[in-house]
């Protein structure tokens, strides 16, 4: 049988992550789904992007099912996309979630509009699309049924980009943006240690500007590396260039915006 | 193999969840748990009944594990119960959480009574029947023992009732009352939109009369019908009715206790 | 197919626990995997370790995957463990975390170290070694691969203990000592029923001295038989020996470091 990865913002408190698995047993008996998460911020689809973006190359290729959908109910396109690379498909909300994850397989070759299906479960309520939409479109996806099955064709090109900074190198800085925070106050960015590694090593200083503010920062590998309190520029575990405050909040500290714009450059000295 | 739904008020910080998984993999191999939810407020036995008896529909038929027991090592009764549609099988304590599901799968046909059980794990502990007797009962039924096999048999008409007002239609009026509040602060109540059909259509303006109180809200489909901070009355995604304020919490601007009658009327206008 | 039990300090807000079972998913298809819980508290080696001890004896035999690793890319080894019972596979950093789980089966038969496991994923972040070292190891392992092939042997006499204090009978009092404290502030003590059972029956006051202070308890089987705000010794669901308040903290009241020393005896009547 198939294989269904999970990711919401449902949180697991209320019984929503648990209705989608009974839904996706109901309709495809045997079917694994593997919750990737369920904590996204509520309604935060940039997080839900990236997070579902960065964990998919680690799951078997399958049906991915993700769905952070502040627009249920309203004219938001729900969509069924199939990416070029291993055939994996994306099941959710048009809204920008699925864009970067369908970037990483090779994007889109075949899109379905799926808010009629004939999977759907009837009656479709105003806001739990999650139960009554995606989990059986997923669930007879994983079970083996034609894709072409799942709603309307229409054309890729329409669908939803998720709209990030890019990060670009620039006299010898590298500048960057304040991309997501996560619970500990570390901040994703949307560099890379290979753009970083053209201007500094590990364990140089980088001087990190901030409108008209400039702190120091390690670029170091791990958090031990710096004392406490200090300011450090690494690679997460989901291979993004981050920043950190040692037992702190890099968030707090540098009290950045979203998308707010850093230049990182190497110290003198 | 077979399939066993998991509701409880245990929580995801414990190890109770894991535990309960592990003794059903270790006594039926194979079957596959979906965890309903395990967030249900400690002890609250009547939310308890209503989420499951909302969600069971959703699942496939098999055995169907419960358990929010504040009387544990009391001398409450533990029950295997078979109903009439599907042959579903509930697991649980005999305080009321199996009740309204077996109501809605027509009701048991079969009752036995487990504390007993030759499949309990010994020795039963005094704090965790989910372990030590309601998991092994669960597991063996799932692997496709035989139901008798699970205890004494009793008489399914001394089964504990969950005990609930009940709307009702009176003079141009629906009588409704408070039966759980949500952690968003949205009221749950027993009328059902077919009820409020009957004096209301999408988009009217329903009194709601809480003693000598009366307020207005908006008959909706979905939250942004209405402003924020405004009441509206609308079908939640379990399908009942319900009550909530737009970004606010209803329960908090109504204090409403459970079980509190509330009259919705339409508006003259 | 093999089964793996995971425990870890994880949480479940993240999608690290998710990203462990895609690893496993990946290249292991069809195990199943069973979350003991993620909720140990962050870096508390102890308090993981004691509940891995207590709760895998109630899971089938397998590959059991535990992660609570302070000291994540520092020079602490990274092992997989076979045990003498049942021929169970403990994988995790060798911190201290699977010894009283080994103790448990009969000690550690083959040891291997895996840092360098021609399993892993490479690149090996610095952070995240439950993906990229352990979960592959223990995916390998559950797929039915040789134990040795997952790294270096090494000697078993070599594996870092867990240090815990022992209760002791002395005089006509039952030595012991606060091990962990649970989130309901009941403190974990490290005697036994069997030891107690020497010097107090069930219902007995038993006197609880810790330094210059003395309080009573009552030996009990369940918080009900004692009132609110009052102090008892029990049996947990885990089957240590346990303090409680009804309805409140021991540890708050108790005030009791971690290895605190207390003595019980029964009290004159």
């Amino acid at each position: 049988m198939g294989v269904i990865t999970f990711l919401s913002d449902y949180g697991t408190v209320d019984e929503f992550v648990g209705v989608v698995h009974a839904v996706i047993a109901r309709l495809a008996a045997g079917t694994q789904v593997i919750d990737l998460t369920h904590g996204i911020q509520r309604h935060d689809v940039r997080s839900g992007a990236l997070v579902l973006r960065d964990t998919l190359p680690f799951a078997p290729a399958g049906v991915h099912l993700a769905v952070v959908d502040p627009e249920v109910g309203a004219r938001r396109r729900a969509v069924a996309l199939r990416c070029e690379d291993e055939d994996r498909v994306l099941v959710g909300p048009d809204n920008g979630l699925l864009a970067p994850a369908a970037d990483r397989f090779g994007g889109v070759v075949e899109a379905v509009e799926i808010s009629q299906s004939p999977w759907r479960l009837e009656p479709v309520s105003a806001t739990f699309h999650g139960r009554d939409l995606f989990a059986p479109v997923a669930a007879r996806l994983a079970a083996g049924e034609a894709f072409a099955g799942a709603g309307e064709p229409f054309d890729p090109a329409e669908l939803v980009a998720l709209e990030l900074p890019a990060a670009r190198l620039e006299d010898r800085a590298l500048v960057v943006h304040a991309l997501t925070t996560d619970r500990f106050g570390n901040v994703l960015l949307d560099g890379s240690v290979e753009q970083l590694g053209r201007l500094a090593h590990l364990g140089d200083t980088v001087e990190v500007r901030s409108g008209a503010t400039t702190r120091t920062a390690r670029y170091a590998r791990t958090f031990a590396e710096v004392g406490e309190g200090e300011l450090l520029v690494y690679e997460d575990a989901r291979r993004n260039l981050a920043l950190a405050v040692n037992r702190g909040s890099a968030a707090d500290e540098l009290a950045l915006e979203r998308d707010a714009e850093l230049r990182l450059s190497r110290a003198e000295g």
